[in-house]
């Protein structure tokens, strides 16, 4: 009997991760190329199919692939397209798994990107045993995924958990979004959001700094965890502002879903207890009695360069 | 054969409301007593018992009881006890279902009364035909039951849907609530919040309102209502706020669920177009884009006295 493998790709708006993955996780082979977003829908489709192309050709005879799981940003799984992705310049509506089923002739399911990462979780990560979590990742925005009774909350229209688009600051003067709205939660709590932060702490404390030698398009997430790390005063109040903000949602959404731990992953999360510590805090005095102390909040152990594990979660996946 | 029906129990805090139905949600009989929920927890249940036997000696010889749903506050799925429910006088801990089945040697399913109430809509209400909605009933609280795909949420521990409890105001001087926390969504949208508002905005305005001779005591949600269906400025302005908060708070929980409607329930919801226009107007504002137009809100057609169809329902879910 042939030993059966899935393709996952992990579509990113910068790099497109895929790897050829067993059934219990393991990872075959893989590789990424540049996604280049801003370049036509079909340039990409051809690049993907000859990075396909090379995986397979690295497949033993005993070895089978009999599906593809893509997560990519702003997926709907009901229509496997991407709808309105804002950055990408591949039109409002993407035919993603039409397209990709079409030059593999294999089944392809789809989901978003955050999704992917959370029944990634529950397959190879730390959700494994566990029936309710809930995965937040933190990288340029916030994407969310909700396992409900050990499966992926879909919504009726495909699309929630855009745990990024709640509001966290009803004043008139809070921040812009992406989406178009002001104070939602990924304005502040993201790498992009923090970055808003050390900005905004830059222009109200005194205190020397070296990040008052970075301009606002340099500062990556990496040099501000590593400034805090150091013990720079900007850096560290920016997480504590960043832990606060995060902690009150998650108490909200704890209060919606009663999970059994939160899991965080993406950039910003690799700060570590930086980040956990006041978060957790934050949480446990805003959450409800029946929740207090019983509620996770953990770091992903998952490597991002692993990301295609979650796509390939939902190619199994589709088989329970 | 036999022709099976269900006990259904609506425990509030003020009456306890019990009747017999049938699988299609017809009631057979029906009753309703004072909960007494100031005096032991044995005295309950001897009047419980005294009044399911009168509801049970007018069933037919055809007919046969098969199982009894209950919903009551803080009630706990998983342990079948109400926890800590502040407004009782019967313990931390109240062993509810052990106790009636220990009663009537009958099986006994419980939730709270607002999950009970969800699964009610969804086999006799207006949920009839949806898999995923969400019911919040506006009444002396804020509960909150979530259906998603055909199936009630519990959550890990039993306890989800806390929706009362979500955060709306994180201002030092937030409203404080029963539950210990400040700036609950239950201290301003329930019949207690907008009566809360009313006094707030009594003191901030100078307009002429009968409601200024009334005190917080007497003041009722009909009274609210009333003045607010003869244009009373003070009362229109209260749910005007209320209305704001509840919209602003359901299209951050659509940003969790991506629901097909909500359905708003109890003495708050019964104003009608005056609470329910200015929630769509406030929710619609602030709803992410995937969600804009798609969302419905509703407010049920189930009366009060109808209040045990949503145990009854519980108590046929069961076989699923």
């Amino acid at each position: 009997m042939k030993k059966e493998v899935v393709l996952g790709i992990d579509l990113g708006g910068t790099y497109t991760k895929l790897g050829l993955v067993t059934k219990t996780g393991c990872i075959l082979n893989n590789s990424r190329f540049d996604t280049n977003a801003r370049m036509p829908f079909q340039d990409f489709l051809k690049k993907l199919e000859s990075e396909v192309n090379d995986l397979k050709s690295n497949l033993g005879p005993e070895q089978q692939l009999i599906r593809i799981g893509i997560g990519a940003p702003n997926a709907n799984p009901q229509s496997g397209n991407m709808e309105n992705p804002p950055n990408f310049k591949w039109g409002r509506s993407v035919p993603l798994a039409k397209s990709v089923e079409k030059i593999f002739d294999l089944p392809v399911v789809l989901t978003n990107d955050a999704n992917a990462a959370a029944l990634g979780e529950m397959e190879y990560g730390l959700g494994k045993g566990m029936k309710n979590f809930v995965v937040l990742t933190l990288g340029t925005g916030l994407g969310g995924g909700i396992i409900n009774n050990g499966e992926l909350l879909t919504g009726e229209h495909g699309m929630a958990a855009e745990l990024g688009h709640v509001n966290v600051d009803s004043n008139p003067n809070a921040r812009q979004c992406n989406c178009g709205l002001k104070g939602c939660l990924e304005t502040y709590v993201s790498v992009t959001g923090i970055r808003r932060t050390i900005f905004e702490l830059i222009a109200e404390m005194t205190d020397d700094s070296p990040l008052r030698s970075i301009s606002f398009d340099e500062m990556t997430g990496e040099i501000i965890s590593d400034a805090a790390l150091e013990g720079d005063t900007i850096a560290l109040r920016a997480f504590e502002q960043t832990a606060e903000a995060l902690g009150i949602q998650l108490a909200d959404t704890a209060a919606h879903l009663d999970p059994e731990a939160f899991i965080l992953l993406g950039g910003l999360s690799k700060a570590g207890d930086i980040l956990l510590k006041p978060t957790i805090d934050a949480m446990e005095r805003k959450l409800f009695n029946a929740y207090k102390g019983r509620i996770k909040v953990l770091i992903s152990k998952t490597p991002s360069e692993n990301a295609i594990l979650g796509p390939a979660a939902l190619a199994w996946n589709v088989e329970h």
